[in-house]
């Protein structure tokens, strides 16, 4: 195991009925506070009244930021400081999915900042101070409701950045269930596919003697592989619903992670398909990660083992290391299909015609991942298997 | 699963040579520090050396309070409340074991109350305000390193209590795996026990559906058993002392109970036990946690056959739930006994005569545990069992 420092002080609010605590919870931080949403699903689920009750039960001052992007733009976070600054927010209170809650992180870390939001990501700026942040959440998949990490795209410069600060942990995160059981099947399976693939980029290492991190991400990983089709059967399974939100949160929250070396190149690689073709991240993970695995399996069979006979149960009799491996491999793309998710870059029309611009774009910062470090031409190769 | 919060602030600085940090980690919160330390073991391995060298050369002013017992008394809390007082102390720094730990919780949680520091354990004060600590674990069991309980005893009443405190957090804790190398082998196998059996408390629930929850536990579960037998092969071995000390902090950390009921039964079964003969904890566990294993197991076969086939690999062809149940909890005492744990009172020489008056101690309270809610009768029953 490799030396690590570990610090997560996200509060989880998790289950049934919690939203009711908002009030007093926002309430310990000061009395006004600045609620931002999305394109208008929480209003349609009832939880954005809800939310509203418990901050007015509070006498809370409550102001709002709404229509915040599936890939949160700058400018809205530009409005969002400007809200701040006007109205000496106490608290950003983020009620949504993934871009809603890295789009308040990101006005709450700009507030301080002299200079335009832009610059935290463009210009790395360090963050010196927050305001503090508190989520709802309403999507199991990018584990932002326990993290400090936020994206927020630019389109004027065409780039789509990250950044993070200890500072941005939210200080609690309300994470109901219940909340989630009218995601449509297409966002609850990318969302699983996500959660899957965060696991995969932390997993996936050449870090010796990790036995509890390893089982931790397995035991992720069959759970979202088991629960994934009961709430595909029934989208209000109560306990599927939870499992899975609880997946994605203890994905990314650090914990899986201590002590190891990670890759994540499969993240850097779908990106670069999803900025150049507009397709959802996960339906592109669906189609990459597999063929990433097969293409790193060289670097060492091992963990790729492992992989196959916990989480997939597959049987290594009279089979070959390689071949164990690649059985584990296939199960994964057929659970992916199985839920509904693409399986080459056909499906969505994308043919040959950029697979080296979306390569030049996937390693522009320099090579990608550590468990095989990839070059630009690797990366052609995933795409080319990917076709 | 059943609705919770979560919330653990406490800092991990894991690896080796994180000592070195600990100066700089004590001067965040002021310039005055109290060390506790226990028998002298610290001193021994050059530990200690190392702890004062770091913090002088942070220029910080060092207070020693040292010698604190195995279970701590309240007169060294009072002892260290004292010297806090008297020397306006900013942090308290733990460096030792649970023990040393815990003393160091009650004396930071006692000093800004007014009265008696046994006042917190028999009159169940709430601490309203603490001093931060910090802390240099050198025995992987307690898990106190990560959460915010804390057990004193007190010779005056023969008492034994616990209290606890979102306060008393360890603000960090300094993890090196190296520091455990030394640990005797009887005191190494105790450790191991006793965190296995905070996991049993835990995973023996009837909460359903909480597969993260269960999967996280079997992982600690596995992980013991496989890096304990390299442990005690050889006791250098770093990744295996690393592992141990990983599943001792995550073991009660919070994160396994997350959203389940839980037990308790066999420690307050124990208790009694080693607060009448003075054994140690982790030997009355060995002893007394199988034989609740199979008194509970008319209550639900199948977390026992869960626990069966994930964590020993039972095969369960051919079998009932019972005998599969029966065979996990079997290789569980043989587990223990292969460490060398004892596996009958007898071998502490204890006879039947006090097994009433220690059952009437473990209940004193009223019943034990939840997956078999055990009145004074059934604790008798555990007694027999493990004569």
């Amino acid at each position: 195991m490799n030396n690590f420092n570990f610090n997560n002080p996200t509060e989880l609010l998790f289950g049934k009925g919690k939203v009711k605590k908002v009030g007093k919870k926002v309430k310990e931080y000061g009395s006004k506070v600045l609620v931002v949403t999305g394109g208008g699903s929480v209003k349609r689920i009832g939880l954005y009244d809800k939310v509203i009750a418990s901050l007015e039960e509070n006498n809370l001052e409550i102001y709002e930021l709404s229509g915040i992007e599936p890939n949160p733009r700058v400018s809205s976070v530009r409005d969002g400081v400007k809200l701040c600054k006007e109205n000496d927010i106490d608290l950003v209170l983020a009620v949504g999915g993934g871009s809603t809650i890295d789009a308040s992180k990101a006005i709450a870390g700009a507030v301080f900042y002299d200079g335009d939001a832009w610059d935290l990501f463009a210009k790395g700026i360090i963050i010196e101070k927050a305001l503090p942040v508190g989520t709802i959440l309403t999507l199991a998949a990018t584990g932002s409701e326990m993290n400090p990490n936020f994206v927020v795209s630019n389109l004027e410069t065409e780039e789509k950045m990250g950044a993070g600060s200890p500072l941005l942990y939210p200080k609690f995160s309300i994470l109901d269930p219940v909340n989630t059981f009218t995601v449509p099947k297409e966002h609850t399976v990318y969302g699983i596919i996500d959660i899957a693939a965060h696991v995969f980029e932390q997993y996936f290492s050449h870090t010796e003697s990790t036995p509890i991190q390893d089982r931790w991400a397995e035991g992720i990983l069959v759970t979202l592989k088991e629960e994934s089709m009961k709430v595909l059967a029934n989208p209000e399974d109560y306990n599927a619903r939870a499992n899975i939100m609880l997946a994605g949160t203890m994905a990314l929250n650090g914990l899986i992670s201590i002590g190891k070396e990670t890759d994540w190149a499969s993240h850097g690689i779908e990106h670069a398909v999803s900025a150049v073709y507009d397709i959802p991240h996960g339906g592109g993970l669906a189609i990459i990660f597999p063929n990433w695995m097969k293409y790193v399996l060289d670097q060492g069979t091992d963990k790729f083992v492992q992989y196959s006979t916990r989480v997939w149960d597959v049987d290594p009799t009279g089979k070959s290391d390689k071949e164990v491996a690649l059985e584990g491999i296939e199960k994964t793309r057929e659970w992916f299909n199985k839920m509904g998710a693409p399986s080459s870059l056909a499906d969505y029309d994308i043919g040959n015609d950029k697979l080296e611009v979306m390569a030049e774009k996937a390693t522009a910062k320099g090579t990608r991942g550590s468990y095989k470090v990839l070059d630009k031409d690797d990366v052609v190769e995933i795409y080319k298997m990917s076709l």
